[in-house]
């Protein structure tokens, strides 16, 4: 499971839930762990000084996984699959890191993932007030403008170092609470070890999203600073038991978006116009990278990240437009919207935000294809795209006053941004006109041929000609020259004729217009009527509420358990031996080199994954499975089928959460792909 | 537009329309046409032998399109698109007769389309007392077992000759009527001229299914019997003039199928189940051969014409999803129901024919991805595996009593089965290959991996491997090992060693299965209460109802008129100069050369491509537009986007047909690719 591609995430407000959480339910902030509900359904809650060190442990890396501190030497536990885009940046042709794993013989050997990042909260404050106090009578896009310029200036004047530091200001149920996030950041964060592909994803697409699955989705990474580990006293301990049907597990980390107080009319919009579009255009998308993949095997090898990342946000986004289909998932939303409507009718103070969410509703749907299209043009989909988009923005926003800079342009979010840029990735020519042909035809397709912004980007051009010419003319896939022209600022993007860049100079200004349409006419309004929307939650509910997930740090508590598939009983773990019965030779279910030769070494009878009651979604991937003495057990990776419609609301009887169990990742350390020194340090891990 | 695949058309029962139709509404039957409606809208109607003669003249063309004689020598107009499956059969590397067009110097030249015959319907018989005896108080598989063996018993007898006959009984009224067709048929059918692709299909895609549009999508075939020309002195006279704006009009020909009369619960069907899979699986497979046909010339010219088709479906069935999710469209629809349910409240007759289709409709949600991947298994996508479908099912059909085959065995329906299967039809590895692998990797991601009947087809075989296995093993594409295994029978079939056979001859008996229970839990109790629907409607509305489209012959009538877009007015014709201004010297909108070459001899304000009101649907390609005087003015080739919601309903105001002037087909045939003896042929046809 992966945070859905940018492109995908277009839109949607986000918000927090409408009645009381159900047990088990909910992804909590550090700052409000329901410990009462929690001590009541198992006994016993952590204390503050577990959540402290825990909280201290949780690693957020910026690729959009979660993952934990296992050592005090920075070493980092995350998911395969959270580290593939890195072994494959590092990979060539002679040197294929994804199928045949990563294991550094010593430190000096583990290698730099680029543009990776990771971040440790050190501190949650309340600012609620303050960004109040910006808006306060504002509307339309003023309000954007004052909210967001409030928030660049907090970010900028509390993280003042930004080598070490990043400062972000959270949006929680929808703008009913601001929250500064402050962090400790390690922009040097490199590869230790990584299992070979072909057992990390066992049963590839097929299985994904499905249990029992025989997965070592699992990988280490290590932080450093000043060239040299860094030093990580905060962490978990390894733990490499086996988990136990019915304790209690903690999962902690990053979810990245839920939606689960969208209104009737939000929520029709995704089953009407944004989940079918984006379907479609990822199906079409996946059939041709898969084909094009067919044709040799440097494609097979250059497309395999973009193919799963593709196919992993078309199965969650299926099953999210299943659960909107479903009758009786729907119902129980309509009826919680009913309830809360019911519960504040007459109070003055909220008066009728759906409608008003209702109006700006309508407007968006008129301008959502321009959104989808053109507000990021081929960025959506290309990588030389997308610097050439950032390349111009930044030109053009660097140049301003920090409060009043596009949010991914402030002083605290540049560092990561110009981190991102620069770093050096390959990129893959085929790969990248594909992409470009691809957006090009599909925003012709919807926008129509007669359409004037199409007229105008595409002039004489068919989609393939226009992509031949931008990737074959463009500079931008050597970082230098992308180094040379986010130094050199707007006179550099004036002056440079690389037709990837001036192909973004013409699109950028209607970008921005669609934008600023967007902030008027849908977040302006939203906003301010979901402030009322989450008063009248708490008004009706009181404060045991959580927020929508954000990206940012939470706790889900849950335990051990399989559940009921149509009448038949799921077992809640799997045993390493199960990947022998379902190998069949043949791709995604062939064994992973190292699964054969050390057959004979590996206990089958050991647990290999197994599934919890926690509520994750995307974003949760690498997050630690933490047992009750905070040591860690497993580390998360996928949900179930049914765990997907947790995008709208958390169905305990059979949301599920996937890990790897570290007693797995032991024996892949001991005798599958051995690694002593790391066996021996996560051992030595400092006890707490 | 065409007749969607075969493949999308799984199930969904079609119907009637519910209130009376609305002005320039209906597809309506020759034995109830609506003259005093006509003769109230426009001061005039057609009279019975006006009737008589155009019905003659009326042919239907078994590839899924429509046509008309147009000369007594056998002379068929109809659109590009519905020969361009047989342009490209007849092409190879050497001669592209896709993208050359074709113009034969004199009929000795005419080539013939493999597997096309052209129907000319001769008589109309009610038999709807003779299958409601068969079928007395039967349910369940019993009624439809009874129902079909009637059907076949009354084709057979009633078409002795069939050589030269064909029957076949209609159901209307999803049972409510059902009528016996009686067709002269032509089995031999070639091609005298056709277009150049780019100028047949100019705009392609993108301007598939809108207007203004400059597309030349017209064509001539020729019957001919006994190696002759066929005799055809009910014939259209051939009209050059241009259409006049506000003219009544009438098209005539085979609309496919519409579903305006389902339920609320099919409805819903559509909706949540079939449209969102179906363009699902056509997208990932369009961009599968986007990308496979971008890999040569040949592989471009080999996938064409399966592409426009993928395209078009997808483009037509986007619509019929767009108009699904429109509440507007679908309140109207609901209150229809809901307006015939108050009408017949109590009626005992009638009783609870909604009740039990949503219970029908529950089952059949339990089997719908059987239906869709195994009932038809590969043969839904590759040409070999449907030639292996048909030989293992004929084997075991044609050994039994004629009333007891499945519907496709029928005594009737053998000959054109046997001359799909038998005529030589060039097939292409690639292709094949790559339907049965995007075939079999969607059976298993859509039932899962551990699913019984995956396991069974697919072994430890990898999707990709067994297309491989099953493409490269098989004779199947020559056809004397198709005739000879036809002729061989049971024992052949049992002998075969050619794998896709085997495959086939595992996948049956449960293909078999599913579609008896199809037949037991959905067919049979939907008939029953259909047909106490259609009880309902004539009681509620009179007999002033035309039934849903069944790809049988249909007359409708409108006017040449545009309409308003977003308040724009849209013009109902384009004129040829109008191509000049569009071209943008690359694919879709690449001149064809003999546009270039005759430009100076070209009318460029003759009229091109115009719109009426008619109510047509995909089926009704290359229909005849014919005047007040019974002469043709044009062919009907497309719809405007709003018509795609026509599968549910028709709306007047927006929905249009779109059609190809006979003034330009004449200036075609006169300059652009000069056909002088046809033009000669067209103006000597024998006048009424």
């Amino acid at each position: 499971m992966r945070l859905t591609l940018a492109f995908v995430s277009v839109a949607a407000a986000t918000f927090a839930l409408s009645s009381p959480a159900a047990a088990e339910e909910g992804m909590w902030t550090f700052d409000a762990v329901p410990t009462d509900a929690i001590k009541a359904a198992y006994g016993w809650a952590p204390d503050q000084k577990w959540l402290d060190h825990t909280r201290a442990a949780a690693v957020r890396l910026t690729g959009g996984c979660s993952a934990s501190f296992v050592s005090n030497e920075g070493l980092i536990l995350t998911n395969h699959h959270c580290v593939v885009g890195c072994l494959q940046n590092l990979s060539s042709a002679d040197s294929d890191l994804v199928a045949g794993g990563f294991n550094a013989a010593d430190r000096a050997r583990e290698l730099k993932c680029p543009g990776q990042q990771a971040e440790v909260v050190t501190a949650i404050t309340d600012v609620t007030g303050s960004i109040r106090a910006a808006i306060g009578s504002l509307t339309g896009e003023a309000l954007v403008k004052a909210r967001d310029a409030r928030i660049a200036e907090i970010e900028s004047a509390e993280c003042p170092d930004r080598d070490t530091t990043r400062c972000q200001v959270v949006t929680l149920f929808g703008g009913g609470q601001y929250k500064l996030y402050k962090y400790r950041k390690y922009s040097d964060v490199r590869i230790a070890w990584a299992p070979e592909f072909q057992a990390a994803f066992f049963g590839g697409d097929p299985d994904n999203f499905n249990f029992p699955r025989y997965a070592m989705d699992a990988a280490f990474l290590r932080a450093y600073e000043n060239g040299k580990p860094a030093a990580t006293p905060a962490h978990l301990k390894w733990n490499p038991r086996a988990p136990q049907e019915g304790e209690i597990t903690f999962v902690v980390g990053n979810p990245g978006s839920t939606q689960r107080l969208l209104t009737e009319t939000q929520r029709a919009f995704q089953r009407t116009e944004r989940l079918p579009l984006t379907l479609l255009l990822l199906s079409e998308y996946r059939g041709r990278l898969i084909a094009s993949m067919d044709e040799s095997p440097e494609k097979a090898r250059e497309g395999a990240d973009e193919l799963f990342g593709i196919e992993n946000s078309f199965k969650a986004l299926s099953g999210q437009f299943r659960a909107l289909n479903d009758p009786a998932f729907t119902a129980q939303m309509a009826a919680a919207e009913a309830e809360l409507r019911e519960k504040v009718r007459g109070n003055a103070e909220i008066g009728d935000p759906w409608s008003e969410i209702d109006a700006a509703m309508a407007k968006r749907r008129d301008t959502y294809l321009d959104s989808v299209f053109l507000e990021r043009g081929p960025a959506s989909f290309s990588t030389l795209a997308g610097y050439a988009q950032t390349l111009v923005r930044a030109a053009e926003e660097r140049a301003k006053p920090n409060s009043e800079r596009l949010p991914g342009f402030t002083d605290s979010a540049l560092p990561l941004t110009e981190k991102r840029l620069t770093d050096p990735v390959p990129t893959y020519p085929w790969l990248e006109e594909l992409a470009v042909a691809f957006w090009a035809s599909k925003a012709r397709e919807y926008l129509g041929t007669d359409n004037d912004d199409i007229k105008a980007l595409l002039g004489k051009e068919s989609p393939e000609a226009l992509a031949k010419r931008l990737v074959t003319g463009t500079r931008l896939a050597d970082p230098a020259y992308r180094q040379q022209l986010w130094d050199g600022g707007a006179a550099a993007i004036a002056a440079s004729d690389d037709p990837m860049i001036r192909f973004f100079a013409r699109l950028d200004p209607r970008s921005r217009e669609i934008k600023a349409a967007f902030d008027r006419d849908y977040d302006a309004p939203v906003t301010a009527a979901q402030a009322r929307l989450a008063k009248a939650r708490f008004a009706a509910y009181g404060d045991a509420l959580y927020p929508d997930a954000t990206f940012t740090l939470r706790l889900s508590y849950g335990q051990v358990k399989g559940w009921t598939e149509r009448g038949k009983p799921v077992p809640a773990m799997t045993r390493i031996g199960g990947t022998y019965d379902r190998a069949t030779g043949q791709l995604p279910y062939k064994l992973a080199e190292a699964f054969v030769t050390a057959e004979s070494r590996i206990d089958k009878n050991g647990v290999y994954d197994f599934v919890t009651t926690n509520d994750i979604i995307g974003g949760n991937s690498g997050s630690p499975v933490i047992a009750r003495d905070g040591s860690v057990i497993g580390t998360a990776f996928d949900g179930n089928i049914h765990s997907l419609g947790g995008n709208f609301g958390y169905d305990g009887t059979l949301n599920r959460t996937v890990a790897v169990s570290t007693a797995a990742i032991q024996q892949a350390l001991d005798v599958i792909w051995p690694a002593p020194a790391l066996a021996a340090e996560l051992k030595g891990g400092k006890r707490r």
